[in-house]
């Protein structure tokens, strides 16, 4: 799915590893990821973690976002690699929500994020 | 400070209005911004907003992001404007809080936004 | 509704106004909602916020909480007054999201509140 | 620490273990937890998710909880006994961030909380 997804091929968002139990995906931090103080953009962080969120949601079913919650733990620069890690912590028929932690290359974690999504249909 | 922000001139992210009680930004929806359900990937509403809130809460001194949150309200789709309108509504010595309201161009609330962030010095 | 409610009666939660656009809440802070610190357990701010919130979204049928998010923005001590007032954002067929603001008597804001129900049914 | 906390006390939560790794408690949902529903009052559950945060946040020096977050993924009822897991994912000088899990008896998920303190002092 991230393959026809233009948001994720824009911000360079590769698919690292899909399992059962958790989908791992990665971006390495370019100039088009920075704000104006030189780190990495919150909203870079946040879309890494979303697309992570948006491919494990979206795995059984159609699923559409409604909450998400994203702390921001340590900063990340031009050339770092960042991964985000998800997983399902429950589903039900209409509700699913979701976990994934973002971490740098040195094992630093960088973001927490948490999402609910409404499931609309089956995929 | 947007001028200076990659990562908004990336996603075509341009400064509406600055007074004293809120900042309104915008962004215009086209292909790079979709996710491959076709509609508004979840990243780019947030970063819109996260925009928003990072030019607010930096006017007054160098802050970072620790939290934010978003709910989503409803979609938008390629040709859509949405337009991101943040007010602060606590500051302090070492923190900030703002809320941000993303609508379309026909008025419908697209996403809301609530972001802190930690003040480490001076303008 | 919040007469026949007991953690709301627990915890000493009246309601002040109720308006077709905001409904008001309020609580004295006593020995009850304190921590081990001596000031408001974040679980008396966030309860007071929840009680506006479960008024609000169950007064046009049944919803269920799904998300809550909340801000700490001040502390508050015994004997101080707090006034949650709270607002109806969107609301669509299956899900609501509502805003509250927590004050002091003497006008500090003291907590931002953001809540999702899902509505599972009629009044 | 949770002894000399009225809040808690006043809500029946107790300590149930306590490890390097992790903090444990525990609630048993009786009448005074209900809402006007009859199943436990969201601010219940976020207040039980509450307690071992603080706890957790406040072993190494005195914190002051900032933002906090909670899905809501199943519903309990008097009778049901709580329990809420709190593990530090991050924490740096001013800045701790928190991860909570409350489930049924029935191992059920019930809630997911996130929460971050700004530390003011050591302990």
């Amino acid at each position: 799915m991230l393959a026809a997804d233009p948001y994720a091929a824009n911000l360079g968002v590769v698919v690292d590893t899909v399992t059962e139990d958790q989908i791992v995906v990665s971006m390495e931090v370019t100039d088009r990821h920075l704000n104006f103080l030189g780190v990495s953009h919150g909203g870079a962080v946040f879309s890494l973690a979303d697309c992570a969120f948006s491919l494990a949601s979206n795995s059984a079913g159609r699923a559409l976002a409604i909450d998400t919650h994203l702390v921001l733990t340590a900063a990340s620069r031009h050339g770092d690699r960042l991964q985000a890690t998800v997983r399902e912590l429950s589903r039900g028929g209409t509700l699913g929500t979701y976990r994934a932690e973002v971490t740098r290359q040195d094992g630093r974690l960088v973001g927490l994020f948490t999402g609910t999504v409404h499931i609309s249909g089956d995929s």
